[in-house]
């Protein structure tokens, strides 16, 4: 007889999240948005929202304990958290390190894991207020949980898309991704390009500077962190906007160490671009109206530059125009933890 | 050469927590208590405290997948950091479930998890509004946060018992720490003693109505609930009360089928009581110019009995007053995820 039951692999990472989302609102009182955005929004509480993002990295799944130094773990734990308070316009606040840890590691590593940790906290004046330490059969885990605050009316979903949008990103994209092959040997590249984008994979920066311009702009209409890859992340935005997009490759921002990598180990940059994950860069939707002043505003005061890549349509799915014009429909390749 | 470095067993749980817990709090307004409670508390929002616990489970270290049936594996989970609410006197409102599952496992055990979680959510009215879905490379590994809320100046923490205080539980203990001998099948019991004991273990209750009572009354100075162990707990209460603390024997309430249990197996119940974890019973202690209104709110509307097991003192450590009246000095003996 076959066997019919269904793996994980199977329904996937989103297919699983599909499956259980349904009846989690019991207590519908002062619940902004639960399940499906970069946070939880919560509120309001004297005029704020409260905003919750958890996110865990297993060894040997999101990590290999002897590829990335255990301070840049570290570091990296609470910024890919911080980077969805960044997402929703937030400041961060209070964080929550839960940790299993194998007995016969190292107590060293262990600190110095929480020195990454500790040196992002103060770098962003969060309190550490709490967590779990158990033990752990062999591979180590760490789940972090952030809680930060927005002024109400100021958090941006990613439900609020419009056409005629235009689409930015705060910094380039494809650099970790690259990096994350160099890490698993699938590539080479010389020095220093080859530390730069190992550098991008281990130590992604946080944009909850730029993140909190925008949600007090004003000015845009919806916003999301690259997590998963371009293609995947502009799907979430596609969907709970109802909406499509089209993008130009040729607006891509791509650094010249991404095209160097990518064009001496004949892989396409912009695959690596659009497909690969962990960039943590905003994806912002600016209605047409609101653009000239948005661009400005980056230009004059920000912290990073933002770069137009497209623009949300009225279509199905996402569109790429490349450089020689002709268009493609894309199918989404973001990363999913169970897809074979 | 001898290998000095440390492992996490030679320092344990609480000496890595300690290691750690200095300069958490970098902005201290609106932050009542960080690291060292059963909840972190923060506030007021509207007059309102914030109360945030997360626990995390990891297959082989704190379950078995096939000695706890799934959906009681998925209640436990959530039931365990609802204990933490409880302890604080809180009310519990939003769940955050992350879970790191092996690509192999059958859907169906994940989802059979899930409706355990959702059914405690459902009974408790919770919302499940976010969490985290990674793959793991062989183990399961549950984290749950919980958000709640109390009122200002209801909440109670580990570090208000004074010298004469009543110490009362919300119910027996030792049951989980037999049925998880039973389960480990280093002792048997005949039916229905095996499967009550086991379901102790396996399917803990939340004392959240309990808790609250507690709390809203102000006749209590300090409350636990017991995780790790009655000694280990109430070791807490003393450390954070800069208080010691005396048990009667006698007092302590353990089931028949402890009894029966531990007796048939050359063991000692009191033992058990005194040392096994995971009772997630309520220990509160009472200033005694309260103790009779305290009693009398429980005998009359509580939703369980209270049992007055001793009293704090203003010695150091825990003393035990033995069933023939001797003393003896407790050296504490609970559960620690790293010794040896």
């Amino acid at each position: 007889m076959k066997d019919i039951r269904m793996k994980m692999e199977d329904i996937g990472e989103f297919g699983f999240i599909r499956s259980i989302e349904n009846n989690c609102i019991l207590s519908p009182a002062r619940i902004i948005k639960g399940i499906g955005d970069d946070c939880a929004v919560v509120g309001p509480y004297d005029g704020r929202l409260l905003l919750i993002t958890t996110d865990m990295l297993v060894e040997d799944i999101h990590f290999i304990l002897g590829k990335i130094p255990p301070e840049h773990l570290g570091e990296k734990a609470v910024n890919v958290s911080l980077s969805d308070i960044a997402a929703m316009g937030g400041e961060a606040l209070n964080v929550f390190v839960s940790l299993a840890i194998p007995k016969q590691i190292d107590v060293d590593i262990i600190h110095t894991i929480y020195s990454g940790i500790k040196s992002v906290c103060r770098a962003n004046n969060l309190n550490i207020l709490g967590g779990d330490t158990s033990a752990s059969p062999d591979r180590l885990i760490i789940s972090i949980t952030v809680i930060g605050e927005a002024a109400e009316g100021k958090v941006l979903l990613r439900s609020g898309a419009n056409p005629g949008d235009g689409l930015y990103l705060t910094g380039t994209i494809g650099d970790s991704a690259a990096g994350l092959k160099l890490i698993k040997a699938e590539a080479t590249a010389p020095e220093p390009i080859a530390s730069r984008l190992i550098e991008a994979h281990n130590r992604p920066v946080h944009f909850l500077d730029a993140g909190r311009i925008v949600g007090s702009s004003g000015l845009a209409s919806s916003m999301i962190d690259l997590s998963d890859g371009l293609l995947s992340d502009l799907a979430h935005i596609c969907e709970q906007s109802h909406v499509g997009a089209r993008i130009f490759q040729a607006a891509l921002p791509v650094s010249r160490e991404l095209i160097y990598m990518a064009e001496s180990n004949r892989l396409d940059p912009y695959e690596l671009a659009m497909s690969g994950g962990e960039d943590y860069r905003l994806l912002i939707s600016v209605p047409a109206r609101n653009k000239a002043k948005f661009q400005e505003i980056f230009d004059e005061n920000a912290p990073c530059p933002v770069y137009c890549i497209g623009e949300i349509t009225s279509g199905q799915g996402i569109e790429l125009i490349r450089a020689d014009n002709t268009r493609e429909q894309v199918r989404v390749t973001g990363f999913d933890h169970f897809k074979r």
